[in-house]
């Protein structure tokens, strides 16, 4: 028997400052993956769903929505990155920066830009930069995500430790606003709800309201789709428990779906700040969302403004309530995710 | 907190007749989701599976399931019409009006023709006639629906008692046929059955035979489709049994799909008389369908025929058996549907 | 009640050799059932995943999975051939003709070319040759299978036994490559894996490591798709012990998108020698998958090689072990699946 035709993922020792890592099979989107979305999800922000509301927003059609190209392009490096990752610490200066469109193909590549071995000698801290990228060549979007990755050999040594710096938060002027975008005869009715960039005040939290029950098949559908094939999503077998851990990235597009009743509104997600998957989350578990609103900002783009929201996903708990006294998230925190989208002034 | 933002629903109080309500979230609709559609149901009617089919029929290629209008169209109205519906009641003086084609966009909107406030003071019956549109301002399709809905304010004055006047049944002259549907080079082998209008006979009943059995992740897939984001079909905490109510077009779509075996050649959906959903279904329910011949007519179209058909769906019970003594719907049935189908002369 | 108007399935007696029959309902396949071959399995093979990759490798676009075409035209025979089929025996002299391309619509007919009444006098096997065509009247597959079929009725003579001569294995000399494909500019990271054709050594047994977990909404999905709907897969009544059968060709797929992990370069799926679905598969049933490379081949292609392969699904036992001492299928085995695939040299 021959395991050397397979991918076992690399450890931690395997990574160098400075490589650029190459990622398999890219992948076509079309009108096919955004009819699954809305399928998968409750989305209904009105720029994703009619190509003729799109239009009246200066686009050409609808483009796909962005949480397929940030699936697209995460899953692509999961063999690479994360097969052996014990965990998924965070993410940083996440930024869409072109529309995906139905036709595109999408690669993915990843930059290893830190390494930090822990004081335990058995994992290490691996930092990338993901960047992906149309059939021009054009960078579609990029992200910095930091995972706790195993040794394979302890003995391996340890590699100079390089953190790098990253910014707290993506800065409103470097937001990349989607070409000829136009919010200047923007039709609120038809896009579900009156409020504007204006209405939403600093510290504002709105509950979301709506709930989604997880069932085993739906997430398992879901992360497929993007082709993220970690074994713990589908594989009884693989953690000690037999659940089967839902992929991150479908309770962030959940929790984002759900954001329309109150956030109809905010079109795009244009930049992640910071991210963090709080509690595992399991079949099962009914889904509710909660966000609060950070910052807004002006954009050049004629009637764009953006808006700066944390997103916080839950299981339970109350509206509001993030961490325990300790500073730690609360148990029924899912996820918690600050983000720019863009909204009609 | 800001509950200001999201949208709790209007009440019976907040309904004004003549009032016309543009619904939100227009959507395009294109081949993805008719390989969605061939998915979530067995829907093998030949005119909606085969452009080739659809063109030896006059038609330009194949237009999406006839159901697929109705439940984007329906599911729109919800957050303005049923999110305080404590049922809803019936259907009349439905027709398809314009095929949807892949790449049209559909928007809804619904006007107030009928309001009758409960004896109780606490709720009372509305009346809508919701019509969907195209990107063109074509309709495409119109029904008449009537839901009860609670009162927010018990205070809030009763309105005057109007009912409308509705049509007991599509007469044959109003039904709209496909332009340019041509029937008379219709290939019955590859439409699955020899049965031609002429082979029914009113009062003929047909046992559809087939059966599937519910599961959770299909009717909430099925339903997030199009974009119904109703409560009771997704969270579990919504119901006092903790139990996820199943949309009733699920059961509609099902059931119609089922009837393929028995009537293969009733191509088009083109009124729908009436319905009720007579019982609830859920997950783990096994769905059969039986069909009453109501009618038969002629239409101008060449070799096109329009079928009158009761159509049940059931979760057990006889084939045939609808009401007890009482003159209630049996247990065990789902659906009770009065529509018309084009079929082959 | 009327059962004359529905179809109950042929009988053993029923088929008359040298016999054509049509089967019904022809569909068309567009970008959305890629998409949805992505979502009901872990397809990754570079080819049917990325236009631009197709591109590279000589062809227009990316062609839909050769399992699509395979599962269309297999589904729409069931409702002729295994209505009634106490057993689906075996497979043989499968091939790929001709590529399915977005926006094709195939239709399915089957000759009957042996018949074998058995010696209980309650059945018999059926042996047809089925084959695909599409819009343009060329074949895009053919594939013989077997199955055993009961009577309906006992007194039936028996037909004259004729058993076709069937070849074990498809020679290498009559694959047919896909026209226009070139391997010479193959692109070994963008595919996932560095291995050619000569790197694989006839003897040699891969395990391609993941699992997928299976529940009932997502077989069901997938067998309804390909307008497959044998009762067994969908209703609970139909089998004695209450179980929805999953439907072979779902563990087929699901089993060819596990070979990615160790057989990213086998592309394209050329033609299948022989196979057997060795004992059912259920719902929460975990598939696991590994091959035994049989053969090697040259092609007239440039750069195109051709590997035989065995492809067995499992759901426990080791790598490598298939039969027991008895001759049999080992209780775990799932699928015994001989064919070939299109590799770079």
């Amino acid at each position: 028997m021959s395991a050397a035709k397979t991918n076992s993922g690399r450890f931690f020792e395997d990574y160098r400052l400075g490589e650029v890592i190459q990622h398999a099979v890219p992948r076509t989107v079309q009108g096919g993956e955004r009819a699954l979305y809305h399928m998968l999800y409750p989305a209904q922000h009105a720029l994703h769903s009619s190509d003729a509301f799109a239009q009246n927003c200066g686009l050409a059609e609808s483009p796909l929505d962005d949480m397929i190209a940030f699936h697209i392009v995460f899953g692509k490096s999961v063999p690479d990155i994360s097969l052996n990752a014990v965990a998924n610490l965070g993410y940083a200066e996440c930024r869409w920066l072109a529309s995906v469109w139905p036709g595109d193909t999408i690669r993915s590549s990843s930059e290893v830009i830190g390494l930090k071995q822990n004081s335990n000698g058995k994992s290490g801290v691996l930092y990338v930069r993901t960047t992906g990228t149309n059939q021009h060549g054009a960078v579609v979007m990029q992200f910095v995500r930091w995972v706790m990755v195993r040794k394979g050999d302890l003995d391996a040594p340890a590699p100079d430790t390089v953190i790098p710096e990253l910014a707290g938060v993506v800065a409103a002027s470097d937001l990349v606003i989607p070409r000829g975008l136009d919010f200047t005869e923007y039709d609120f009715p038809l896009a579900g709800e009156p409020h504007r960039l204006g209405d939403y005040k600093t510290g504002e939290i709105i509950d979301h309201v709506d709930g989604v029950t997880l069932t085993e098949a739906e997430h398992m559908l879901a992360t497929r789709l993007w082709q993220n094939t970690a074994k713990v999503h589908f594989d009884v077998t693989s953690r000690p428990d037999g659940q089967r851990l839902i992929y991150g990235g479908h309770v962030m597009s959940l929790a984002r779906a759900l954001t329309f009743n109150g956030l109809s509104n905010a079109q795009f997600v244009v930049a992640i700040n910071a991210g963090a998957h709080a509690n595992p989350c399991f079949a099962g578990d009914t889904v509710r969302a909660w966000s609060e609103v950070l910052d807004t900002a002006k954009t050049d783009a004629p009637g764009v403004g953006a808006i700066r929201l944390r997103l916080v996903a839950t299981k339970g708990g109350a509206v509001g309530a993030l961490r325990g006294v300790d500073g730690k998230y609360l148990p029924d925190v899912l996820l918690d995710l600050d983000y720019w989208a863009l909204m009609p002034l």
